[in-house]
């Protein structure tokens, strides 16, 4: 019986290897390099090749051990046939069948996923979703990714491209509401973490005599606005910065409470960077969602925030390998990876 | 084994009842009563009862015959518990226990389903999906329903609502697209028949000046107006019926990107009264949904039109008590029931 898989987190700056246990569910060694997006698709995929290279030396484990590589990246690319379209973040890489790349490298049997519906996974098995089997994942920041889980699996629809909930139209004529999709009003257009910056920078310059510690803390240089400013902000209780918070949250709740009418889960969890945002987030996302379901059991339907913070990628893209029984043994088992 | 399958499909105005042979797929008889709706539960409930009894005694057959009986019914309803919630369209009814009531009635094995997911079941075996796994079917007439066929079968959510794809919001702040369900800017508050009539009155009103013939049509009774109207006058080249019409269209495959971004279906069924609206509002989905969608795959989806009209609700509550053999038996027979 094999004893381990290696996932394997392609990200716009950095490739995260690492090899977990079967048996514990447990991350034994890990690499991170970076990715070399900027050299195109051959010098990223030299760092993918070295990264893996490197998980399995320093592991002194034999191919013989290893159940398979999983490797999550950006969309959109298609987990069926293994092949990376053309994500926006990995400039250079158009139709890389990637799976079959690696396989043929390292001669071990290799599975590609998205990277939320990865991390949608990895919360099933391991985070804040343990137990369910109707999920709905989403990750909030710099987009906004959804992965739908239906009876435990990932749900791929026809060509692998299911659970691109981020680009959801909640306001299709939103004249501020261009998404880098093409479209108008996604959800990612307009309460992601730079969209929300975006706007908050635009309501600041069109009323200067706003009562705000903002623009202190970033010394005027509006520019620097970022997401840990507004956090900062809203811990010190500045009022535009919690307003602007709260306002994300309503939008993100109204597009929750059409996603619970089309798929009624048994829980949404919610990660990425602005879900650290927390408690004024959260508040305002649950108070809207029933206000905006025709879900009667819409207010029931829990929100909480993800478990998992660093490695949540190379535990979701090792998840894919993982046979059934595995993940309900790990499921199961008390111990749960941070 | 058994041979019949009786289907009873209850709306706000009639009952329609039938009984369909499992072998051959066929509509062997039918009774057609009204709902009495105004007389609350109770009398309706009798004209249930009345419809399935008449049907049993006119096909002749004995309940040891009859595999079961599938009754679907406006939402909100559990169809896993058998349970009518509170329909807009059947007041009196709450939280009404129908498919016990009926069983214990009949003495015959009974389930509920709701009636958009029993018409996209319906197309799925006998009309414009059959052959298909993953299916998004959508009804548009006095409301915007839905149904996701996942794997040949219905996709229920925890509750049993999920597929309520006509409350997703598409403009959350439309200050004309206040919804029945209470959320604003629901696609079934912006596309669906009454809603379109409603925003042509509108304008109407607002520009009196307009060209056209729908004035003349209703002989200035601006409220006779209906899609009916609105048919005619587009099939006679009236530029502002084409125009109405395109515009449902348009907000439709704005609203239908997003659903293939979350669901990435094999094919999409459009059925309901305002589907027969044809070309025009074909045309204009079609060419809509490819630029509000993420899915590189979404113009390769195929949008049809539904194939079954009368008898669709008959033909879906039976499907229910299919077994998945019988349905792959009658999906592969070459004879069509229209």
């Amino acid at each position: 019986m094999k004893k381990y898989v290696i996932g394997v987190d392609i990200g716009g700056t950095k490739v995260a290897t690492g090899i977990i246990s079967i048996r514990d569910g447990k991350l034994k060694k890990k690499v991170v390099l970076p990715t070399h997006a900027k050299d195109g698709f051959e010098g990223s995929l030299e760092q993918v090749y070295e990264s893996i290279g490197k998980v399995l030396q320093m592991s002194g484990t034999g191919k013989e051990h290893i159940e398979g590589i999983g490797v999550c990246a950006p969309g959109p690319l298609n987990p069926v046939k293994g092949i990376v379209h053309n994500p926006p973040n990995l400039p250079g890489w158009n139709e890389v069948p990637l799976a079959s790349l690696i396989r043929k490298k390292f001669r071990i049997k290799t599975r590609l996923e998205n990277d939320a519906n990865a991390a949608g996974m990895a919360e099933v098995i391991w985070g804040a979703a343990r137990g369910y089997k109707h999920v709905l994942y989403v990750t909030v920041s710099t987009g906004i990714g959804t992965a739908i889980i239906i009876n435990g699996k990932v749900f791929h629809g026809k060509n692998g491209m299911a659970g691109e909930g981020g680009h959801m139209t909640i306001n299709y004529d939103d004249k501020y509401g261009k998404c880098n999709c093409g479209n108008i009003g996604c959800i990612e257009a307009l309460a992601s973490g730079p969209y929300t910056i975006k706007r908050l920078r635009r309501k600041l310059e069109k009323n200067p005599g706003l009562k705000t510690n903002l623009i202190d803390m970033v010394d005027g240089r509006l520019n620097d606005l970022t997401m840990i400013v507004l956090s900062d902000a809203a811990d010190e209780g500045d009022r535009l910065a919690l307003e602007t918070i709260a306002e994300e949250g309503r939008l993100i709740g109204i597009w929750l409470g059409s996603m619970i009418n089309v798929l009624d889960p048994e829980i949404i969890v919610i990660g990425g960077g602005v879900s650290l945002m927390g408690d004024v987030l959260f508040k305002e996302i649950r108070k809207t969602i029933p206000t905006h379901s025709i879900n009667i059991f819409a207010d029931k339907t829990p929100v909480v925030q993800a478990r998992l913070k660093r490695d949540v990628g190379i535990f979701g893209a090792a998840s894919v390998l993982l046979k059934p029984s595995e993940i309900a043994a790990l499921e199961k088992g008390k111990k749960r990876q941070k």
